[in-house]
């Protein structure tokens, strides 16, 4: 669907109910909230399902956004989310009925009645944008959502899929009275102190391999205590070692439980299969990240990663 | 100067040298490069002064454009050089004869004959882009450095400095065959082994003041030692502690040497202004950064700037 058709389509229908993904980032919640403010703009009647699992973080955009239970919807549109099985609990019941999905994922599965895919873009939220404009409507309740939606999905414009688009509609939103200054603080340039400390001790506990090329870490149960750490302060935090520099593929430890470890595998998938490493401990995921978990203790998870990682990378003839 | 003036200048002048400033960074490398090469295209002598302490980041964007020994300027233009003292030592003798400076702080002495001063712009390279324009000359040996003097400059579109133009000269820039996923990788996604185990060991000198306001932390010659790091490795780390939930201005002390302390000053102006708090200690810069040098030991650094920071927050009645 052209993003013409998809003003048409928009136009005609009312009482809308729209749909983010499961554990929702700031795209999907700034696209759908923006979407939503907008709808409200040419008339419509338009609400999102409640978000489950959302952090504290993005909670407060859905102030005024969140459908109460008496609300009886005749449109469903789902936002940012690529697949079915990508739509939370409480979609359930809407999941056969989704009129029209609005998506930048290239692996998006049509599930929808009617779908508008720009696989290109870098967020949602540049589709979002795009439509907006179509209807003429941009104020600061749609614009505050989109940077969110936009700078969030690009780590503020520093990942790989970045664009120039993505650059010019964060210009023309910052002029909307969109307080970036106080978002990118409050996105990308803040950590409590619990994380800063889990950080640091995660750091001296990293081992090197095969020439520096894999890099080892663990959280303990013990470093959680030490640093105060609740699980939001430890959000993410594998992403953390693949940053060491010749680093292809990292490992990162959670201890989750006296005799449980969970492990998350980055890789870069051309030397080292993430999702092939983790299936021989009985894991899967994506060929560059992916995660299992060994029902032992750290020392013996260390010990059946880095045995995987030897067999993977001897098929793959990486030694 | 205007921008029009400043492109008749370039255009009257020939045989030029350009200066860049003292711990040289990504904008003044950038810049200079850039306008080395614009220069070049419009058919005119320039080279660089070679840059002293640069960074082995750095150093690469240089290549070609480093001054001989023989090279006698008929005309010295300064990039990104705030004031005449943050010149290096190499430039001594063309202090006193900078006919041009092009520079975006605000703090700028106008030392030079000509001053082309931009306070508004994020980066040196935004106004060096306009000039580049003026000439309609742009390709990809200046779009990649201005794209680096830019990015670095606003911490990739992140810093409080960054503005609308910063993020459409980014798009333009882009267009030009600039590899920025690479580039983005390597200046803001890449640390080295020492650079994160120093990250982690300032990040348990951390010592917060006034209700977690104000935080300081330490790279001590014994921190620096232990983790096997180089300046490169330093580089830019008074950023760090700023990130701490709940702290408006950040104080980082480098131990230069014995009895020589560097401090970089990081705050919310509206409440405790960087210039002024660090021209009480003979140093000066930003309203959000700033800098100066205290001849003591760590103990009497960390005394001195607290003292600053306690007169600077009383006469901004913040205390």
């Amino acid at each position: 669907m052209t993003y013409l058709e998809a003003a048409e389509f928009l136009k005609k229908h009312d009482r809308y109910l729209l749909l983010t993904h499961i554990r929702p980032d700031g795209d999907t919640i700034g696209s759908a909230v923006a979407l939503c403010e907008m709808l409200r703009c040419i008339g419509k009647t338009a609400w999102l399902l409640p978000s489950l699992d959302i952090t504290s973080l993005l909670e407060p955009y859905l102030d005024g956004y969140v459908a109460g239970e008496s609300f009886v919807p005749e449109t469903v549109i789902s936002v940012d989310v690529a697949s079915r099985d990508l739509l939370p609990q409480n979609a359930e019941k809407y999941a056969d009925h989704v009129k029209f999905c609005i998506d930048h994922h290239p692996s998006n599965t049509f599930y929808a009645e009617e779908t508008c895919l720009e696989a290109e873009k870098a967020a949602c939220g540049e589709i979002i944008w795009k439509i907006c404009k179509l209807f003429n409507v941009m104020n600061p309740a749609i614009a505050v959502p989109l940077y969110v939606a936009i700078s969030t999905d690009t780590g503020c414009f520093v990942y790989s899929n970045t664009t120039p688009n993505s650059h010019r509609v964060a210009a023309e939103l910052m002029e909307m009275d969109v307080p970036y200054q106080a978002l990118n603080k409050i996105h990308f340039r803040t950590k409590s102190m619990a994380r800063l400390q889990l950080e640091s001790m995660l750091m001296q506990s990293v081992k090197l391999f095969y020439d520096g090329t894999v890099a080892m870490a663990t959280v303990s149960l013990s470093m959680m205590k030490e640093a105060g750490a609740t699980e939001d302060d430890a959000e993410d935090i594998a992403s953390l070692i693949g940053q060491i520099k010749g680093v292809l593929h990292s490992i990162t430890i959670r201890e989750l439980h006296e005799k449980e470890c969970k492990i998350s595998l980055r890789t870069n998938p051309e030397y080292l299969d993430a999702a092939a490493t983790c299936a021989r401990l009985g894991g899967g995921g994506h060929a560059a990240a992916s995660g299992c978990t060994v029902y032992g203790d750290i020392q013996e998870t260390e010990t059946a990663i880095m045995d995987a990682v030897r067999a993977q990378l001897a098929e793959q003839q990486q030694i």
